[in-house]
């Protein structure tokens, strides 16, 4: 066994990370630079080369393998016949960067201020993923090999739902072959303690788009008789969802599955300083009534967010319109065991009842995803974290946010666990958005750690 | 009698009417190439100039007022001792002309297609009060002098509330001592046929502001737990009207007066092709149910109108934000007995103890108006609009839109009376805009039949 471990010898591998750091946040600037905006398809094609190269770089088998959409970049190193067999899913696309004057530094020109590296996408996802390849780059130079047999799997179009993911897994099933998947995305908790993750909310966007007469008209002169479709899609809203956070539509919860007794323990240990939270985040108060903790309705329980609504005036002072069209855009976080068929056709329905007249329009989804808490590589992924982090990571049934991972879970049966190295406060999804520089290094580390901890864990 | 009558010779001021239409419609367009837009301050104050210009070269004893906001155009003509003194009002701003893009011709440049005349403010107001003044001047011309005395009030600022016609009137309460008022806004039935009405509702008008985190945020990762502005707007107007058009806002209703029974024989007699509204409008409904009847609910019945609701995401696909601030904008159509400071107390009540975090800005206000029916000036200006147009007039007891009336009714206690010219698709307030060219004219040849028709009234 000894003899084994000799040569992932992780004090010298995290020495060598520590030796190259500012060449790895150089690396990781010229990446961020490339624009990759899935939503406009700014760039993509540009970056999956761009990975391309860096991967078959890598020594990994590589592969740019088309879609209906985006392609994906799929490497492979096979080094350890008998040791797991571990896919790192990324994905390099990026959220739009607008509001771009909210921006300190331009998007796709990475700054570093107070220990913090400010660019789109660096901690959604790129400045997580980049941190694996070089963990691989990292155990390759100290080690001439890996110490699990890898599967490098980066798509570009996360940020708009993942939508040819699951056709893409079900078509090359056999080339993903593999024991677990490790995904590096999301943030750490504001504590900064770090956290190992066993699941992904799901999620459901849609649009809503009401009309009323072919133009606007006077509020006053037609205001009583003709329908407002603002108002349409207030009290369509107002019916989805009550002001205490329930939602209301026939079946929702139908099946939601409550948590099991391991995730209500783990959830009753996980740390939330409540005033911190509002405090960083400028809230007079939290959405009210709090009926369920704090944790189980953020990441085991549904929720239906409007991400925008526009319709009618919007300038300066007052203008007395009745207005002709309006539009409401949603999504729906879902929990298992939702999915999205079901709940596309339940708030369908909903809307067909409630307001025939709205066009109700479906824009993708993704269903929940959970691996169960006993799952047998928990526990090296733990160690490997500890070793690196040197603390104890939060353990979180599952996290807010949505990810693709049911392609990992329920299409390939593979227990799938994540792993973020962003701050809480990384901003992804918004203006300023940022990782810490350790954070960056600490995550290249625990790259590491955990293949050389599922290695070692395979070892009888 | 006869002698007097001999004068004013109705058909002679037709003919002369006739005969000068081109340049009418000239100086008409001359006059609608001047913006005049109060909301933006453009032109107003040119166009004042412009008219006081006007009055003096039409013999008027002419003033421009100052008042806090734009100046009030006065003028006056004393021809007739111990015949009425009539208060002819108009305004000379317009509404915005946004959406420009939507304009077949640009407003500011007026463009005659298929008898019509395109311009922003050609019905509301300009094409209306100018066919007054040049009924004064074909009155001049063809006897010399006017059958009554006249007061030519026209302000700036009706399109943004009429902030100061309250304080103008009790001001000069001395320079505007008369029998009745007459103006001529908003549009005839959609027949043609014309109205005579009697009132208008009033107006609030007031925004919105909700506000969540100090930015946006990702829905997955924060929603369920972060309060949603665009959430709050919505569950706060719900609370206000529900889907039955029923504003549920705590003793909205109170003084809100029934018709009297000569209104409400007058409301039964007022014709309303629905069909034909719902195809000219493109509806596929009405706002429904429809619990009072049309002109009812239109005019003498309050309404509460979202003018416009903006918040979180608008460009194309979807983004998984959650937005951090909301704003709409709502008016409020008032009637009989309801006043602007009980509305806007009853509203803002409302808003504090639904929602305490959203912010209520008041804007601006207008309390209702009606004159009633039996009026002795009705009589005569029935007859003068029958011997203009050939044809009688509806009798309208109020009208849906919201002018200054009440400081003519209430502050001045004078009957007021709505003679409108403009034809029910002058699409006020939206783009093209629009007054029908023989609408024009006929609104010349009423303007000058009202004042002899109500000289004639006054003659024992």
């Amino acid at each position: 066994m000894t003899n084994q471990h000799s040569s992932f010898d992780l004090p010298v591998i995290f020495d060598y990370i520590e030796k190259n750091r500012s060449t790895f946040i150089e690396r990781l600037c010229n990446y961020l630079r490339q624009p990759s905006i899935s939503a406009h398809g700014l760039g993509i094609a540009e970056t999956g080369q761009y990975l391309s190269g860096w991967l078959t770089h890598l020594g990994l088998e590589t592969e740019l393998i088309p879609t209906a959409g985006w392609p994906v970049v799929l490497g492979r190193r096979n080094d350890a016949p008998g040791k797991p067999t571990v896919i790192l899913y990324g994905h390099y696309d990026v959220q739009p960067p607008d509001p771009l004057e909210a921006w300190v530094s331009p998007p796709f020109e990475p700054a570093i201020r107070d220990g913090r590296l400010y660019a789109r996408g660096v901690g959604d996802n790129k400045g997580q993923h980049s941190a694996q390849l070089f963990a691989l780059e990292s155990l390759l130079a100290c080690s001439g090999k890996l110490p699990c047999n890898v599967i490098v799997l980066l798509e570009g179009e996360e940020e708009v739902g993942s939508p040819n993911m699951p056709a893409f897994v079900s078509k090359h099933r056999d080339k993903l072959s593999a024991d677990l998947v490790i995904i590096s995305d999301g943030p750490v908790d504001v504590s900064g303690q770090s956290r190992l993750e066993f699941g992904v909310r799901g999620i459901v966007s849609f649009e809503l788009r009401a009309r009323g007469a072919n133009k606007d008209l006077h509020s006053g002169n037609w205001g009583g008789v003709i329908p407002n479709p603002l108002w349409t899609l207030v009290h369509l809203l107002a019916s989805m969802k009550n002001n205490k956070g329930g939602i209301t539509i026939d079946g929702f919860y139908d099946n939601v599955q409550q948590p099991t007794e391991l995730e209500n323990q783990a959830l009753a240990k996980l740390p939330v300083d409540v005033e911190a939270v509002k405090r960083d985040l400028g809230l007079i108060r939290f959405d009210e009534p709090i009926e369920r903790p704090f944790f189980d309705r953020l990441a085991l329980w549904p929720t239906l967010t409007i991400n925008g609504l526009h319709g009618g005036y919007g300038g300066q002072g007052s203008k007395t319109v009745l207005p002709h069209e309006a539009v409401a855009k949603c999504d729906i976080r879902l929990v298992e065991a939702q999915s999205v068929e079901e709940i596309f056709g339940k708030v369908e329905a909903h809307v067909k009842r409630f307001a025939p007249d709205v066009e109700f329009i479906r824009q993708g989804g993704m269903d929940p995803s959970k691996t169960p808490l006993d799952s047998p590589f928990a526990k090296p992924i733990w160690n490997a974290i500890v070793e690196a982090q040197g603390g104890e990571p939060q353990i979180v049934p599952a996290m807010g946010g949505s990810l693709p991972n049911y392609v990992f879970t329920k299409t390939l049966g593979l227990p799938t666990f994540l792993v973020p190295y962003a701050n809480a406060d990384e901003a992804n999804h918004a203006p300023n958005e940022n990782m810490e520089v350790e954070r960056f290094i600490m995550g290249i580390k625990t790259g590491a750690s955990m293949l050389v901890h599922l290695g070692r864990s395979a070892t009888n």
